[in-house]
């Protein structure tokens, strides 16, 4: 059973974040790039939301870790750390679109405990403790539980876009992505969040870092779904990733990935 | 100088549409299959506000002609010819996403004269006359203006997918992709919108039907952008198009797409 003060914390943190970012969605020349080659934006927004969730950690539980996109680890041997993507899907973010979030996870003992994707433009929000997982938004509050779905054949399937696989990586999702009955493109955490509320089966991607998941976890499992590396095994760290709403549906993709091409 | 009268109108109409769907946006067990093979789903929702559509302009100007996705035509040769997608981004819709909208937009001689896109989960309106175009919104209302961008490599480019575009299509498609700075997948009307806005740059896509363009063309043309076909022509009647904020990238996407493979 999750501490209910730990709860209310997530919403108090979401709330801060959000603060921090909107005055920045849809501003222009708030743009930096991040990288020197390539191109990996990070904004204005992104910074000041870490600062802000890191000052408001640092103030109510001083005992805890925090492992940020931005501003890197503080105290990782800590029971409890802090995993801190302040705007996951930052592409979406410059270009405009409502599909970004403020990711705010919780590590008890190692293993994912608590998670939120905040989204301050359309006022949503996707919690979870690995038990339960709950919405606030518009249309009111509700109880977040994934759908049935025990067919590839049936399933509506995430990913970020299908150029970030590469090799046999590719031909694995390319094997799962051809079963299904429709892929979508293009729509980070908010991918999960759909995932968890029922209104898409699964997503599969390559190359997250701990913080693009970790606060996702509790809320696809707390909905009912699950979430493994490509060969089953935790998926906390990052990497390659599998989350579903139906383990049947979850067994079948491992399967698919894991096929011999 | 656009009738005010029948800017007026259209919010009506977005107000009309909004009410039919929202019942229906993320409510489960919705979905009907417009098609026996393949993947085409169309909602209750689609059919609702399509009707809902239609009896107002049937009610307020019996004399225009009306073009709509589920319903099919009537008097198509009227002076007056309101195209309407009741739901532009079925599968966004149907995933949860609020990247969706009601297109509705109005030929006037055979040109698209007014348009407005309407997504009434985030209660925004991008409209347009050609000559100007305005935002309502969640964050007040505001001038829409395109930015400027004068060449490719700086480029944010939108797109369904990739893998609507078969053969040389693909090609020419690509040939754009690997110059842009960015490429983002996924998001039907909404992309037109950003591009109008000032967040994105260009969007190219194949296969539209004149409902999925016509009420974006207006928009696009008043925040200062252009819109064609591939080959420079009128994108009215839909088929391969390319949508940009700026003239001089606009000439070298379509230079590019047209380069000898």
């Amino acid at each position: 059973m999750t501490d209910p003060t730990l709860i209310a914390f997530l919403d108090r943190l979401a709330d801060s974040a959000g603060k921090a970012i909107m005055p920045h969605f849809r501003a222009l020349n708030s743009v930096e790039n991040k990288a020197a080659t390539g191109f990996d934006p990070v904004t204005v927004a992104d910074r000041a939301s870490e600062e802000a969730l890191r000052a408001l950690i640092n103030e109510h539980y001083p005992s805890h870790g925090i492992m940020g996109e931005e501003f890197g680890d503080e105290n990782l041997d800590a029971e409890n750390v802090w995993v801190l993507d302040p705007i996951d899907g930052t592409r979406a973010f410059i270009s405009g679109l409502p599909v970004w979030g403020t990711l705010i996870g919780l590590t008890t003992g190692g293993k994912p405990s608590l998670g939120m994707m905040a989204q301050p433009f359309t006022g949503e929000r996707f919690a979870g403790n690995g038990a339960r997982a709950w919405y606030t938004g518009p249309e009111g509050d509700r109880v977040l539980k994934t759908r049935a779905c025990d067919k590839l054949s049936d399933a509506v399937l995430f990913t970020t876009t299908p150029s970030l696989f590469k090799g046999s990586d590719r031909e694995a999702y390319d094997r799962v992505e051809n079963e299904v009955r429709l892929a979508r493109y293009g729509c980070d955490c908010y991918a999960y969040c759909m995932v968890a509320a029922g209104f898409a089966d699964a997503v599969i991607e390559v190359g997250l870092h701990a913080y693009d998941i970790v606060a996702l976890i509790p809320v696809i499992e707390g909905a009912g779904g699950r979430v493994t590396s490509w060969d089953g095994g935790s998926a906390a760290s990052g990497g390659r990733v599998v989350a579903s709403g139906d383990a049947r549906l979850h067994d079948q993709i491992l399967e698919t990935l894991n096929r011999a091409g």
